[in-house]
């Protein structure tokens, strides 16, 4: 859904229970809130100590899961996740949690994030003997654990998990434990809540909401939390780096009622957006937002700088799968899809229009034009966030750097292009004061790479050598 | 959707399209727009002059209408409806367009309104031989249309329409002609549009906006327009009354990017947000509205008062059919359902919910709850609209009287029944003056009854008697 | 199924229960065994005295009806029916049985067989007033009975079914009374039955030896049978001809397994091929028959004669509607459909095919060119029925005179078209002495008119009026 | 569907195309042929040179190919596979072909028949850091040839092989080549055909005959076939042992059109019911056959003694996975389910009831039941093979040894308890002869292991060690 607009998706939601005997049930709810991570797969695994159950399908998490679906996935822990698929990916053999049989028991793997060394050790272990069923950097996890001496899930983790380089919030589970282990410098979100006597980790704090579960903490980076019969047991398997949150979770994925590292998303980017309004001041009309992931910055702009806020744009809803597209000659003559600029509102005024990012440029030009259209006598286009000029290495599908429209154009250049009467950009310093992390505390930096191009762990060159380019 | 939160229900959309070469498949757009108004079923009629093309399905327009449906409606004439089904009445059977078909040819009806002298029309043709293969209110036009003595439809509905009273936006196709009429009180909606040579009627001009057609005006009280061969005819079939367009559909019913008589839905609600901050203003910390409906008012009640305007209730999308519904038990341990409230904009703050109409007070209930878990110390409750005291018959499905909460309680005894800490209506004028319209001009008016009991026809008393209850 | 191979087509099946406490399940499985009748769509119709239940779909029964519909349907009287539809009037509104509602109540028609003056009674019902919302031919019952003075339902009938001209067998229900009735010359059959205290009715007794009920006796022509709450009754609307029971129901469409007239099917047709051995006899090496409804033909044949029955032809089963054709070129490649030979049987054998029917004679040259193809070094065409020379106007959906191969060419001219060694049809005396109707006996006439042109009703000439032509 | 009836299951069927512009879609309606052999799944892999493509989905053919499916499969080069499941192995990871994924390229692999030593083996490669993600035991030889040191899939092929035991036709395929090999027994059949210019392969010659291929031979016990760029090329990997053909493929599991060791099936099986009259004649009114599989012994039976052959029992048909199933009080009633007895041609009859098999003997007991139930005087059971009294290893899912009638009971323990007036097998020496394999010629040995206890590979004891049972 977001997917289609943006170009910018984000790859997967997490959800873990352990000890509540309507796991999987909880687990869906869970999920459910965490469909906007990925609408292209969706699983469960449970497990009743002693066989793990699996049910997994494509689409979303409705789709995937009929009446009775549910039933069968017996026991009182389960991991569940959505996917989001690249290109080419998509067969129900890459749908998570990747669900491992062996004469000695049951494994599961749920996995949100990107490995940045994947193909290094896929031939690696190819070379080996291994063989792969899916394309997923995942099944790389399962390999190197079966090939560790140790036949214990969590010595198998310690010994493999620090092979691997990049982003990963991980669950695992067999038939007696579950282990959740997040990236040594957090790249992704995770975090920890409680449930009665059951504990829950997921992706966003959203998940709990949704099923009353109450907030704990977040999982460290290089922590690994392991769930067993006799509880809950923190373990470090890498020494901490100095934490690294995507901060494009703050701007455009996580759901505006999650909270990461206790800021809360719709709070952060409400303060995007008045950052901006100082930054990037403007004389208009309207103030209106990009639906859905721009209304808070958008609602922000307005009350700084005092313009009323509209709703100029509507998403039109239920365009999923079933739809049937226009043709392209209905769609020349201006059939709209996806979003429709409000007549009644715009019609005259000067309008501030505001978004949260821009990765090809094309969606921006449209929506200006739209806007245009539909009576608008100037459009300003106003950036919660500052021009992505690299591509995300850690699990956010966007663009080569090649189609990245700021790493090409100048600011001026993409505002002739897109149609606006002006265009800002909010500085990144605008950005790390409007999500509000303390620097100065222990775990609290952020990835900025796709903004500056400082990527916290080594990545690879144009070559695919991996290379080293630290932080500073 | 909407309608399982509120208990306050349209009852379908129309469209209609007349000489336009991919008819179908606008209207199916079309359709989509006014989804909103109706998601039980959909269906299109098409001509090409020499025969009637239909295709219908229950549910959403998506779930009804499969790839490969819409090359079937052949022609350049179309109608579409989306329907809104009362329990019991959801068959496939109901879906409209109804569609007859005689020796000397087909016709195709669509309905959007509600008769209020249906059942004794119904009985009259009953006894004179006619047989109802539907439960709409809806075949009753076609069995009169029949029962003419003229051959020609224009005629044929020139007779028959003066026999009905109550609220009705008509869409009648034959091979050959499309008319359209609006009830003489024009109490729903209905817009004429054009795009490019060809005609389009819709219920709300959003579906207007999202094929690209632009706005021509509204289909007057008392009107039929004719378009056939040669082209577009107007007509009076009725003395035009004093028009009494739903107010319901400026507060809660409608798009926000659609016009009523020219008045924007989402300008007349966040004027309705403003007036009630007139006549309602409270201290408080954050100003929330219940999505989707009261976003708009919400911004008008924060603009007008000055507390900030924050995202404090999400609503879970994809709650759809085919979802799983939580057990009691979950329900019971606090597994939110299709809203939740943001934790983290909420915590210790005084908060001022916003919504637009209350029914039967127990969803209303429901979220003032939600919001006190969720850390809220104080909930003030600010509705757009007067209270609901009496039910409507033209169209929409709310409770019957001794379900509405407001004509069976105080104010005081609803703010306790709903454990909120204040509760404040909008009075009928601010109401009034809040949507805008100029009541000196001419049909400009507006039905209020379901807040003032002065309903605009006769309608039935308890005993099922027809009675004149006239407007003052 | 049969349907396509043939393209000739019975037209519906009718089941009827009255006084079960599992009415609807028992309807579901008794129109199971009556699936080969019509494939096209299929509904129940039940009653618990005060209200009928309706599930209708198009599509195999096991298509139209999913898990829980059969629970929704309450009450212990239910009338079923599986649908055979011509082309163009497959819609979900023609499928039976047809429901109407009323003011007065409810009632539910299932029919089976054709109206030879359809057309003329719409034409004049149109003309009073009536609307038709369906195409098929039942829907003029209904309205013919809704305009009677009386409001008893079985004075409706008795005034009524006199002015139907053709074959019909009918169950008509309300929420209090049940009746069957049978065309004056009992040209379709429909047989009675017990179920412990329960009645049943069907087209035919397989669908009692599937739900164990046993057979009582038929429905006599002209009979109409009452089931209310003080039992059955049996009344006679109109003095019965002769009967004349459609003989292709023995040749071709009824189950092997099913009686008609207390005369088995399956052993009428093994006396056809004995018939048929005795008046066209060859020396061959194998008796094969085209499956299905050959096969006991083929038997009788074989036995006859002493040549050794053999599978020389098998049918691909599961050849349904989700089945992906094969491209025009693949087919000519060789790509087989439906039915192949048995190379393994008939290759170098010299081989009589034995088939029941020939209609426009396509299968019959494909069938031939099959068993040549895999190496049979003759093949002998034996026909266990006359040339079909005459449409059906009875419910048989044959094809047109003009396309019928044994109106337009002589045996000869058939035996080279179709590339056969030799071909003999049964004789008309030969299928009368085969299937072993005493005809001395009253009501044990058969219709032949297909072979013969001598109908047993009025039907009309080539203007479209309505001729009388007597049955000798 | 031959399932549910006999509990007696065979395990897949394969078919194979090399250089054919249309190979997916002929693999399509090959494996539609073959669909008997397992219903529970259906894949399809193509090889474009470059890349392989597959689909693969549960349930039959139609269920898991939708179209537009086939369009996906691109290339000249197909194999496929249609799947039996055992209880609790029904998931979609397990439907064949089984797809890998290396750096290096893609493999496909099918497979029909049980390897022997699987858990030993699977056993051995998981201490060597495998990881299986399907319970097949066809898994395994994907891990034994990624683990030889070639990269050449035939050299891997050879080496890997020979360390199998038990009974196997596999169809493995890369980009670039296809290679099918039979065990060294032959246990399991398979046919290489000619279609112009390309090769195939089948489980079974009717999937020739459905896409107009000719036959060419068997694939040898021991043989590998290798189809790449430059054609066809026949390799050993293992000394032949004497052929041991599967007998029950002659008795119950094939298709009367296929022939197995170019003996047509249909012939076989009358040629047993023939012999079986010898053995075993009664004085009785007429022969039955158990549908479907048993008809042409019936029909030989009938043929050799003189009684005249019948239809008394009836198969219904579209009992699928969608069929609503009665309740048990209704089955108690005597609604039928699967079959049903025709009383029109067994009352008052003595009947000879031919069936190929008893496994459990509840569906034989149920049976003569039915026939009694119908009228039928007397019932004698003819089983036109020797008692089954030993499990199958071989990818036949009979019952475990506990579960097996005839290996518990004397044949007049077996009578009583299915309630027949007489009962009598085939001897094992009958049985041979009527199929009629000439053994004193090289390859032309069969399996009787179920039938004499003489297994023709080394079989695990019950402690579950692999112990040698050498044929006599």
């Amino acid at each position: 859904m977001f997917a289609e607009i943006k170009g910018l998706n984000e790859e997967c939601g997490l959800f873990a229970i352990w000890g509540h005997n309507e796991a999987a049930q909880l687990a869906y709810y869970g999920l459910h809130s965490l469909q906007h991570r990925g609408q292209e797969g969706a699983g469960i695994v449970t497990s009743d100590k002693e066989q793990l159950y699996a049910h997994k399908g494509v689409g979303l998490l409705t789709e995937a899961f009929g009446p009775g679906d549910i039933e069968g996935l017996k026991g009182n822990h389960a991991i569940g996740h959505v996917r989001y698929a690249t290109a080419g990916g998509g067969g129900i053999e890459n749908v998570q949690p990747l669900h491992f049989r062996s004469e000695d028991g049951g494994m599961a793997i749920a996995h949100n994030g990107n490995l940045v060394n994947y193909q290094i050790l896929k031939g690696d272990l190819e070379r080996k003997g291994s063989i792969f069923q899916t394309t997923t950097d995942t099944e790389v996890l399962a390999h190197l654990l079966k090939r560790q001496s140790s036949t214990k899930l969590r010595k198998q983790l310690h010994a493999a998990l620090p092979q691997l380089i990049g982003a990963y919030a991980f669950a695992v589970m067999t038939e007696t434990e579950l282990i959740v282990a997040q990236d040594p410098h957090g790249l992704r979100p995770l975090s920890l809540g409680r449930l009665g006597d059951a504990y829950v980790v997921a992706s966003e704090t959203c998940a709990f909401d949704i099923i009353g579960a109450t907030y704990e903490r977040e999982v460290a980076p290089g922590e690994m939390i392991i769930f067993d019969e006799s509880g809950m047991h923190s373990s470090r398997f890498s020494e901490a780096e100095d934490r690294a949150l995507c901060s494009m979770e703050y701007v455009y994925f996580a759901r505006p009622d999650s909270n990461l590292d206790e800021i809360n998303v719709h709070t952060a980017r409400k303060q995007l957006g008045k950052q901006l309004a100082v930054e990037a001041p403007i004389e208009a009309d309207v103030v209106t937002g990009v639906p859905d992931s721009s209304i808070s910055a958008a609602i922000g702009y307005a009350e700084k700088t005092g313009i009323p806020y509209e709703l100029g744009l509507i998403k039109n809803r239920y365009v999923g799968r079933t739809f049937i597209q226009p043709s392209q000659e209905l769609r020349e003559q201006g059939v709209k899809m996806k979003l429709s600029a409000v007549r009644g509102v715009v019609e005259g005024k000067r309008v501030v229009m505001v978004d949260d990012s821009i990765v090809r440029g094309t969606t921006s030009k449209r929506i200006v034009r739209l806007l245009k259209e539909a009576g608008a006598t100037e459009v300003h286009v106003r950036i919660s966030a500052p021009p992505i000029i690299r591509p995300c290495f850690y699990g956010i599908d966007t663009s080569s750097r090649g189609e990245l429209v700021a790493a090409n154009l100048s600011i001026e250049e993409m505002r002739e292009m897109m149609g606006a009467d002006s265009l800002s950009f909010l500085s990144v310093e605008g950005l790390k004061s409007g999500i509000g992390r303390d620097e100065s505390q222990p775990n609290c930096g952020q990835c900025l790479a796709c903004f500056t191009d400082q990527y916290p762990t080594a990545i690879f060159n144009t070559k695919k050598e991996l290379v080293t380019v630290g932080m500073d």
